[in-house]
């Protein structure tokens, strides 16, 4: 319940300042507990989402087994590129042919089944360069950031641009996130009965945006129905979703996660893997004034 | 806690005896907490649906008000009808045009302004026959049902054919069920600034199906990413969230609410609103072996 992986500093003041503003009974502050609302971004912002994110890998994977067994999808030029992890040639090369075959790799899935072959896939993977399971990907200091918030009343969701299923698999586990709360970028999946079980099946159609942007405050609203008083991001697709908690009635806690360290996780700064041209997230952090967290100054530990 | 508005019987039996056996430690029908997920139909199984839905009346009282302010709206064919009640006849006459004409009624509000709108016509309302308040409208005995869910580790959930922003405007204060934990039909809603404040307007496009039927069950996945273990309803819109929750791998309880008491509420039966045609629900239950909830016979009062 204590910050115990953040240093004294703005950022750690930032935080405690805030929850006891919001939380002191009968200050001039004071916000519901129904409304204490908290949103965080996953990739980059939970989680450690270089070299690439995880799920990326995850499909790679499974579409490595593909072109094994049908040579004629491996040998597209879409998917050689996407094999050889280039992802920028792909998507220069057909970019709606790319998107396509990255859908079809778990398409006909039943919803159990899609979240079987996640875990299962997560539970072979280390690390490329720390060696380590996916749970220790984690940054320890947002877990404490998380019980900090929940222990004043607070609930905790997650609004991620990455595949809800995806993140839904391991939300309980790794941060005590249960599936209802956790917001993402899904698929349509269509009602069947199979041997008298109701299922559910995957399709290749996103239901509606990608998860990023101005859609995260869409989809903040239709599954949450309240604004967040505090929001977490790390990156530009995050930027709308700051934008909504900043300019709520309540006061607000806005955090943008920089990433400066280089000597224990990457350094590169608010850089926007899926929107490279749009204005870095440390730019807008400035002009609204809100907190950036230096990984490298304010905390004392990053993996737990 | 205690079922104190429910008759000794075998609803009363069957709701007592499955929640004991689920949560008993160690015994063999132990479901974890966080698998024991509760899922509420709303219209006619946790509020009086009779004469009309709430909404309809809500959405057709704000129709009134631009039928007197545009003259030339209100002498189109649909809306005459729909003005004289006469829905069936407004369908018949264009059906498209009717269902553009309603959901124009409240085109362009942001979220905000149509919460507001709503609790301000709610506030207003009284029942036609009981006189009473929307809030007198709600079954004493099903609140009391959820509270014995809570209190053994139940998460409990509204799955809505009506308008999520609707019934998210009175949930908590009904039902203590708060926003985010209301599925229902959903309009999509567009990100903006005004004044340089991040608002949500709403369109008059559905975002995805109207929540009746099959849609259920994928709107359950979409927000809640778990099968639920108890399903509550009353109408063939409800037939498959029903066998959802009946065909999962734990013990399920699966109930339907029985409208034959004339004389306290309504005696309509399991005869669909929305869907006139698909078989009764209680001819489905019966088949399925899904307890029937007399509401005459199984409640000693109805309203709180």
């Amino acid at each position: 319940m204590s910050l115990a992986s953040w240093h004294d500093g703005p950022a750690r003041d930032a935080i405690t300042g805030y929850v006891a503003r919001v939380t002191e009974e009968g200050g001039a502050d004071h916000v519901p507990p129904a409304e204490r609302i908290a949103v965080f971004d996953n990739d980059g912002t939970l989680w450690c989402e270089k070299p690439a994110y995880l799920q990326a890998l995850f499909v790679l994977a499974r579409l490595r087994e593909q072109a094994q067994e049908d040579r004629a999808l491996g040998e597209r030029p879409v998917v050689r590129a996407l094999l050889h992890g280039d992802l920028a040639g792909a998507a220069a090369a057909d970019k709606d042919e790319m998107m396509k075959v990255l859908l079809d790799t778990h398409a006909g899935l039943t919803t159990d089944e899609f979240t079987a072959a996640a875990l299962r896939w997560l539970e072979g993977f280390r690390h490329p360069r720390f060696g380590t399971p996916f749970s220790g990907l984690v940054y320890a200091p947002m877990l404490e950031l998380m019980e900090l918030l929940r222990a004043h009343g607070f609930r905790v969701f997650i609004v991620t641009g990455g595949g809800v299923d995806f993140v839904r698999a391991v939300g309980s586990q790794l941060y005590g996130v249960e599936p209802d709360d956790v917001v993402g970028t899904a698929l349509r999946t269509h009602f069947d009965r199979r041997d008298g079980r109701v299922m559910l099946v995957r399709s290749t159609d996103l239901a509606g945006s990608p998860n990023e942007g101005p859609p995260k405050v869409e989809s903040i609203h239709a599954h949450l129905g309240r604004r967040p008083i505090v929001a977490v991001g790390n990156s530009a697709g995050d930027r709308e979703m700051l934008e909504y908690a900043h300019t709520g009635q309540h006061p607000s806690l806005c955090l943008v996660l920089d990433h400066d360290d280089e000597e224990r996780e990457y350094a590169y700064g608010g850089e926007a893997v899926t929107n490279p041209d749009a204005e870095p997230i440390l730019e807008t952090a400035a002009g609204f004034g809100w907190t950036v967290i230096s990984m490298r100054r304010d905390w004392s530990r990053v993996f737990p």
